[in-house]
């Protein structure tokens, strides 16, 4: 396995020369545009690592997933889905229209900004920096580990320069989604899109998908099995952007992707993957980092469609 | 098996009260509410069924996968994809919106009204009857039998009293994604709709699509097995109208719904399945048929998520 | 006033050179871009023209706010406005978006495509000879003159490239807003449109307008007062397209305009008037229409708002 | 006159039983729905007024054109134009659809909310007090008084509720709209809506717009013939929310109401005129309000169109 990570990660290294780093915050420009970790962890527990797979970065939209996972344990999966739908949408990440033109008036989907917007703010807390720590604290006990860091440089940015962010939060308050202060609920997002991980984190809790919720590591499970597989069934349908149709058919595995370069990605009863790339495609996805899902996927036949 | 699957027929059945048939034609009102039938096939070929499997129905949106399939086939894939999406949508089957006010004026597609009635408009032959014709034999060579018959009150119903489908072909006539004539083009739509199949033909071809294009059967090749990936990626994005995601959870397999009662379903290198239950939920999915396809989901752990 | 035309259609003259005709039918794109005809009439009923003030064109979207005239003439207000709303829209004429998106599904006022098409729906006679042929006895009535032609050449070119109308009419047919058959109803609009008209006509029709209905060359009734405030009352906020808001701020009078080249205006108690000119503006109104009718309400002082 | 306004009073008042006072502030909430009072002022600058002519209300939407020609004047008319189009729509006051779907990506007119932000986003000043403040100095000098007063109540309820006008203002910041911070942006906006007046000041302003400039009173220009005249085209394509089109039919003229209860309006040369009545008709309009203007409209033949 790890001759064959090496092999991979040398052969979609390449791609990373079509992408280019996102550039709308300082913290994000300044990635190795060429850095690409690659990493698996199995079924078993045992972790496989290639490349930059300890390179540290902001998790940023696989956030999405982490929120869901936690406020569906410890909210339940009704506070939840009242209040967001579970439906794929071929829209933009961070379009308004449909929530105006919608009947149902809600969010399509968690994975979305609207729809993670909500998730933040249902999380549970005191403050803003109370939820943000609790987040980063589940997040910590999915690694096991609770050293988990926050990149602030990257909070401070995003934090700064979130106009869309902003307008959208402020329309899901108008229709009654957000219950408490809304720039407070954006001061939670922005933590949860700030906190750092590696391609072996990402492995790592791709794994725990992988077994519906149990860590093949400490052998235990850490999330209820229908939390894992909701989770799961948006990732397929709606997580890589515009391009989870065309990942559905290339790679054909649950996958979650941000723009600060990471994808996770879980194959059921075999693997969890994490990948780093920073260097994004047209669509925001990694460049480099799908190359290597789709060439791992063909190696391991991971496809599961 | 088959005991299997009288159990989930007998569990399942009650769910058909909580649904209603299509009523928009009389030849769909007139079916059976009641009714349900259940057919597997397995890798090896063998074939199980259970209650109504064997009762025939008008194919409808299930089509959709076939036509594209056969289109795939027959023209190659950047000759639908250059004129149709791949991405999934939230929006209702019958969408105009979109095409107005998406980037890229194509419809999302191919499983949504405006994408099929595209995919329709590709198909070779020299007439709609031809077109039709052809169609129903490639049907025909997927199920190993000559016989694949059309419902030809169904298919006349539908032609009459089309606004919508006729609405969005001369939509896409004036964004120059259909080449031929309109009329036309919807005939052989409505053709391909009606063509009649029973629970243990949809099987069958889940069975090809599980098994990547290979036929169980008669163990040989009938689709090239690209072409099946894409058939299933989609089916898993947006096979189920509004309901994709929350059958993508509950269930957690490729699967397409038509209004005629019936849904395909397939599970990578194990099954094809087909059900039959022609009272419909709000989202026009086969309420008894979602009610079978998860007990057998479960029981059989088919869930690929 | 006859000197005082001869000068506005010398001033305005050079302003066609910034516009291009319609290019759509071959019927439209072989007009004398050139062409610059002005008419006036007066309230006492006195005729001025110059130019080519006597040449004839099709009347095209004008004839909108004439068949908004007969029908409700023929049919009453309620059954023109419980099918079509009289909001002005700032969208292009020809979107569907906003039947689709509307809470009230009917288009916005009769003066935009779709609504004109369900105005054609509501014309009284036995086929569509038929009522074309009696709207054209009803634009003769207006001018006193039995002969008012109709450009078979623009007729048949419309009914042969109209896919954006056959679109939005089967989607009128799908809300219930058009009562006959839609091809049949598509073939009164494209008759009414290619109603053969010259300036003079256009100002005979304004100066009827802007007595409220009485015409003032025969001096006698010929529209309700209520009818012709309706009419006058659209155009002032949706007669000129895109455009209606900017030509508000430079003229000043309710106009409505039509890709044949022609612009029909009323003054209060004063003038009715028309212009031909092909060569139209990027928002499909006559580039030296509107010039001369600015040049026109500043000499006169024509602006009434 | 005074006779026709105690008459026309009395005729319109029961209308308000139609209406309801806008609810959403308690500081409007309080207003006495039976009250109506009506001012007229005519071109030689005679002032009438009638019933509660002098009752001050919050001035509410009215303040965009005020804004529109404050903006206008200090900055000129490219400055506002480059940003906000002069195009009606029959959307809802409040929507953002159009600034997601609309080619131009800029609001359409300066009378909905998302224009009128611009608008409050150009006012010179250093500060949102000093620009606020000086707006009340704009609108007390065409009143010819020192003493506008503001209504603090309703300007700290509005800042409080504002979710809506929040989301909006930051997608104008998203596109580029919005050249100051967000929030001071809509604090101007909020102190300009929250401007304190009564019916006869809504008659002298607009006398002042009947004679394009020109204050009857004090008998000198005040505005900018060109700017009187941007103002009452956009009064009267969309001065009435989703009722301008009707407005136009009923009674003729370019007017602009608030949800406070008052309606201002204009008619050429000969009259401003101003009226109060906060029971609002289900699209926010003074019902008795419409119905003093309609009967006034018929008394004196005021209609324009």
């Amino acid at each position: 396995m790890q001759e064959l990570l090496e092999r991979v990660r040398a052969a979609a290294a390449p791609a990373a020369l079509c992408g280019k780093v996102a550039d709308y915050i300082p913290a994000l420009a300044s990635a190795d545009p060429a850095a690409l970790g690659i990493a698996v962890v199995d079924a078993e527990g045992n972790e496989y690592a290639a490349g930059d797979a300890r390179r540290r970065f902001s998790i940023q939209s696989i956030s999405k997933v982490l929120a869901l996972a936690y406020v569906m344990t410890e909210r339940g999966e009704e506070a939840v889905f009242s209040r967001v739908g579970k439906e794929p949408t071929g829209d933009p990440f961070n379009s308004i229209i449909r929530l105006e033109t919608s009947a149902g008036r809600k969010p399509f989907n968690p994975l979305i900004n609207a729809g993670a917007i909500v998730v933040s703010g249902l999380m549970p807390g005191s403050s803003p920096l109370d939820k943000g720590e609790r987040f980063r604290a589940f997040v910590g006990s999915l690694l096991g580990r609770g050293d988990v860091a926050r990149d602030d440089a990257v909070y401070g940015s995003e934090k700064s320069t979130a106009a869309r962010n902003r307008s959208i939060a402020w329309f899901l308050k108008e229709l009654g989604l957000l219950p408490g202060d809304v720039e407070d609920t954006l001061d939670v997002y922005f933590r949860q899109c700030a906190v750092s991980v590696d391609a072996v984190d990402l492995a790592r809790i791709g794994a725990i998908l992988c077994l519906d919720g149990v860590d093949p590591v400490r052998r235990g499970r850490v999330l209820a099995a229908r939390t894992a597989r909701v989770c799961k069934s948006l990732m397929v349908t709606c997580g890589m952007y515009d391009g989870s149709g065309e990942f559905a058919v290339d790679v054909g595995i649950p996958a979650k992707s941000g723009v600060g370069g990471g994808i996770m990605a879980t194959v059921r009863d075999r693997f969890g993957l994490g990948v780093y790339g920073p260097a994004l495609d047209e669509r925001g996805n990694s460049a480099a980092g799908l190359a290597a899902l789709a060439r791992l996927s063909d190696e391991l036949d991971l496809r599961v469609l």
